[in-house]
């Protein structure tokens, strides 16, 4: 917060802030349409190499040495792209070629003699077209000239319909296939977007206890990478058991993963192992005549930097914080992924929820959009994303998020055309009455609880649809298609009045589960409840009478995962409930903590003890210990206690309403595309300066709000707005109600 | 024909001869049917390692060193596959796992440790699951025990959407997902399916003519292979230019394929170019410094054997049958191509005269349902096969034809899925009128003729795609599906009443060329009409007039192309013209070979002269010298003068209408699913002999044929039947009109 400080005496006049306005509006619209770029980088189609890497890493999962992959469908890229663009030359340029594949060039249709590295461009108009086969990795190409550099601005196919006719002549049709390059800030041309890796640096063990043969190592916290053996000597077998607990470490039997090794050296030799795993614990085991000098590890991580931050009064709080912060960057790997250990897969719902953690710690675009790319893979659509319906929604919902955080049109525009093939597959699945009931071969999760129901046309699910619905009619509406804007509103109305019509209970004064055969079930749970709070589709008197008939109602089943959790307490929250969620908060992860963790996990349950807290799926160490979906803290801190959050694209427009939830003071820092949102809050003061878009800081106070630069607006009793512009630093006096 | 004489004088009795029938009945009712293999082979998804192969093929093509692709889309295979079977075994089994891949392998849904290659598996009811991950290479598996083997029966899936139910169960749905496994007679575990290479075998020049620094060597013919450098000392540069004429490995600058080389040997050197290719000729030139002691090259050829024959009193027809032959070897790799220096891929629409070649030369199978799964490729269907409308419609055609010469109903079974979604794609497209017309990014091609119009609505496409119809209504019917029997037979009878009612010009006696803008233009080409004759569309009547209109009618545009020659003769040939197709044959082929043809070329114009004949595509080397589509006499020749041809699947039924056409005497063979029909006919005599189903013999004769073992019918003025039952030999008399 040093510079806040530095800068909070700066007084700017009123002309320099509308000024700074209209230039801050100027660099985000251009930021939101497709400039070309000037600067060359490896380029290939859309969503191919994201859909490549994402089986490069989800197939190395392993289960006690087994290979472990994925059982959905795992898809694969183009394997023959073709890359052109025209450019206009003032002068001759010559032009360097690499690609990850076998290649040819074509100057105007004309073919250049082999494989050329180097071409020379004459001045004037000229086609550049570059075709590329890689069946093992992904077709890609860097182009670098003094003005030719390959970037999203050449244009792909994977059919590009090209013949020679009757007269000799090259025709191509331009049809429709012609789609914008992806990539992915690979800028070295010597390094191929194949050989990508995630950064690693060395650490030992913290302790170090022999037994026999045996030595159990802790690393002092749950970690994830490669496991290096130093002066390895002898012939023999090495055993390595990997623990996210040191029970698990110790336990051959049951340890989810561990290596089996043999190595026969004469002198001292080092190896790293090629498998990179989550652990806290290993336990090393050598057979007769072979013999390890020492252990450490090459702990991997995505090297991305925090832009948000948190800190408050409340200690417990800010350990919460760091913890989840610590879970979500050891899952934020190539892609979100669910949790180190296992399944070290990409999961739309938890990749869902560590998307709108990343908008309030890290704030990377590239890793949602990679997510999301990876997710929905290619058609045809034969399954639910993850075989899940659930699933299947959270992916148009994250597209949804992801469009009001960042404000990158161009990522849906090119997204657009899976979007609707998307929604096709759940449109042509819907029952007689137009609502989403499972079909043979689909998965209805909804959430880890015992009995819960996933019989006939469940009320969460027809939500979760409704607002899929929501954002197709939007992202319509950006591809300037108003034939399908039209239609997807029309469903999504349809769907909300079925979702009203058929599901409220007026006695329960709740959305039931559930109809089973046209008929709605008694029973309530909190799923469609709380998601139907924070997607405002609630009246205020509905909203007040869920919060008593359901979130607050101790007969409705209780959720035990975080991965809910997430959710409930952010319907307390928009609610206004922060004090109770404070505490359940401190209760819920803190619980984890007093318990050793390090990391959070899978799920929690207060009345387990000691190492029943390890069990899940039938098996002893079957809970993930390291998961992302534990993290929400981040979350809920960020939008719902600094109460930073955008109302419109990008951050053009945002609200700032901060809840103290009974914590003394708090400060942090909310990332906006292209700048952060920082804000100090006490009892009676609040500091916030934003460097872009334009807030409304809305306020509780006993008092009318003091300060510099102040535009206020009273809006009932204690409530006020207060109008909040770029790079301005407001001090302002209040008093908490 | 030394066994047939050799049995000729067998006498049979008549019970011996029903219960060969019986018996023979059985065994193609076997074959017919999906029973399980009991030898272990190389099983994967059906059609992926088809598609990867020919990826791996097509992807040979170079023009003057420069990789040269197809332009339309390369599928790929699914890269994550999970194979299980259920067995029930007396006693406990040893079972060894072999497969291309990274693999897993439960028993009974619990996995092995590790990557086993035996387990062991328990007396009792056993299910095994082996999943496989390959991305590079097709994921299979080989399995071997005593009863536990990988066969055709194995069951498969993409997605096996299996998962851990709360309570810790493993469950999966069997869903429509689980298809029967592919295979290709790949039988030993030790060779991965990935490592498939034709054979070669060494063939050296028969000529080497020297000038300076270069040699131009003539290996005889036509021909396939690597070259063979030997001998190779110093440093320096070596190209090699290929002709499959002499002018053109004369030409460094307009060779279609050449290979520029560099080596640096201290010691003499053999190298064996990496790069099969086509040619006759090849100039060697080498730089100062270098030398090459001699060339020879390794021919390669896919190692199938011939079944059907042919021989004549005509000896330039039997060189042309000679010269076909292997001219269609030549193009019968791994797929059926449609040349071999040009270009070098699987296009539909040769591909289709391929298969009808082999039908009555190699009658392989094999070839065929890997060339039809290759061109079929994966969904989405995006694009017509090849890019060309008419080429998607002979890719139909192939399964009608396939069926009715193989009698194979489990490929139709297995291949029908995406014959639906291919057919869905076409159906996507009507216009409407219900029609098919060029959409942007389709090409219509029909044949290469100058000024011929693609626009509107063709009649040939309609033809097509009428047929096209009928295919899929009789694989629907095979498939068991009622209601897409229906669908499909009213459709193509809606789009057989359309040809006619649209197209038919009364006063041309023909159908005429296309519709534009709803009007029926007055243009007359032989494509419609002479399909029309072979597909039985058509009245006598009609069939008559667009004899004389259409057929002799010099003033209907010429056709010059083997490709579409191939037709005009068979409608000739279907309308009894044989004496003139004879004639046609030996002026259009034996003019090839009059010009030193060694192999049948692309494209052949009488009145060009020398090199002229090599020029095409606007190069002076454009022209293919070895394309399948010239080979059509194989055809022509088993199928309207020995006359043989299935009437009902797999030849359970098939006539014999010998037409000596003016020559003296003929004899052949015409393979059949599980034996062959062995026919001689000359003026007075016919003798046959075939090994399974029941054949009739149609034969004008103006006395009464008279002959052992005969069911004789008379069916007007000279036209009898004889009935020709399996394994029986029969020597007819009669008298030729």
């Amino acid at each position: 917060m040093q510079s806040f400080h530095k800068t909070k005496k700066r007084i700017q006049q009123a002309a320099l802030i509308i000024l700074l306005t209209i230039s801050f509006g100027n660099v985000r619209a251009q930021s939101a349409t497709e400039q070309p770029e000037s600067k060359a980088t490896w380029i290939w189609y859309p969503g191919d190499y994201e859909i490549w890497l994402s089986n490069q890493m989800q197939n190395r999962r392993t289960d006690r040495g087994s290979f472990f992959p994925v059982f959905w469908k795992m898809d694969n890229h183009f394997v023959l792209m073709d890359f052109h663009k025209t450019y206009t030359l003032q002068k001759p340029e010559e032009v360097h070629i690499y690609a990850e594949g076998k290649y040819n060039v074509k100057l105007d249709g004309k073919l250049f003699e082999g494989t050329p590295s180097i071409i020379t461009v004459p001045a004037g108009k000229h086609k550049i077209n570059i075709k590329v086969y890689s069946l093992a990795t992904v077709p890609a190409i860097f182009v670098k000239g003094s003005t030719i550099v390959s970037d999203t601005s050449w244009l792909l196919t994977y059919e590009d319909k090209e013949w020679i006719d009757e007269t000799g002549k090259t025709s191509d049709v331009s049809a429709t296939q012609w789609v914008k390059a992806g990539s992915g800030n690979f800028n070295d041309p010597n390094i191929l977007p194949s050989q990508f890796k995630l950064a690693t640096r060395p650490q030992s063990p913290i302790s170090v206890a022999k037994e026999g043969d045996a030595s159990l190592m802790d690393f002092g916290k749950e970690t994830f990478g490669y496991i290096h053996l130093h002066g390895i000597k002898g012939k023999g077998k090495i055993n390595i058991i990997y623990g996210e607990s040191k029970e698990e470490a110790n336990s051959d039997s049951e340890a989810i993963t561990l290596d089996r090794l043999y190595f026969d050296h004469e002198v001292n030799t080092d190896s790293i192992l090629p498998l990179s795993k989550a652990f806290r614990y290993i336990k090393l085991e050598t057979s007769d005549g072979i013999t390890v000098d020492s252990v450490s590890m090459l702990y991997e991580y995505a090297d991305i930097k925090d832009k948000g931050s948190f800190r408050c009064s409340d200690t417990l709080i800010n350990k919460i914080y760091d913890v989840a912060k610590y879970t979500l960057h050891l899952n934020t790997r190539e892609f979100f992924i669910d949790g180190i250990k296992r399944d070290r897969w990409v999961w739309s719902g938890d990749a869902y929820q560590s998307y709108l953690m990343n908008y309030y710690l890290m704030n990377d675009n590239e890793t949602v959009k990679r997510t999301i790319y990876a997710l929905r893979g290619k058609d045809p659509v034969t399954s639910h994303i993850n075989t899940i319906m659930d699933y299947t929604f959270y992916w148009f919902l994250s597209i949804y998020d992801y469009y009001m955080y960042s404000g990158d049109t161009s990522f849906i525009k090119q997204n657009y055309p899976r979007m609707k093939t998307l929604m096709d597959f759940c449109l042509s699945r819907r029952n007689k009455d137009g609502l989403m009931e499972g079909q043979p071969g689909d998965w209805i999760f909804i959430d880890w609880a015992n009995g819960l129901s996933k019989k006939g046309e469940v009320s969460f699910e027809q939500m979760l649809f409704c607002r899929s619905l929501e954002t197709m009619a939007l992202c319509a509406k950006i591809n300037n298609d108003v034939k399908d804007v039209n239609v997807y509103t029309n469903l999504a109305k349809d769907v909300k009045q079925k979702l009203f019509d058929y599901y409220w209970n007026d006695q329960k004064k709740a959305l039931v589960h559930s109809r089973i055969n046209g008929v709605a079930t008694q029973n309530v749970t909190r799923y469609a409840n709380m998601f139907g709070i924070f997607f405002n589709y609630f009246t205020p008197k509905q909203e007040q009478e869920i919060k008593t008939s359901v979130l607050l109602n101790n007969s409705v089943q209780k959720i035990t995962t975080p991965y809910m959790r997430f959710y409930e307490l952010e319907a307390l929250c928009a609610l206004g409930d922060q004090q109770l969620v404070l505490k359940e908060m401190k209760d819920y992860w803190g619980g984890m903590l007093k318990l050793g963790a390090t990391s959070f996990w899978e799920e929690y349950d207060p009345s387990k003890h000691g190492a029943e807290n390890y069990a899940m799926y039938g098996r002893a160490f079957g809970k993930s210990l390291c998961h992302a979906w534990g993290a929400s803290p981040i979350y809920l801190l960020g939008k719902y206690y600094l109460g930073v959050s955008p109302t419109s694209p990008g951050y053009a427009t945002y609200n700032v309403q901060p809840s103290l939830g009974g914590l003394k003071w708090m400060e942090g820092t909310v990332p906006t595309p292209h700048g952060n949102i920082r804000l100090r809050c006490d009892q009676t003061t609040i500091r916030i300066k934003a460097s872009e878009g334009e807030g409304t800081l809305r306020l509780k106070s006993k008092t009318v709000p003091k300060g510099n630069h102040m535009k206020l607006k009273k809006l009932n009793n204690d409530l006020y707005e207060i109008n909040i512009q770029p790079n301005v630093e407001y001090t302002i006096t209040y008093k908490t109600l």
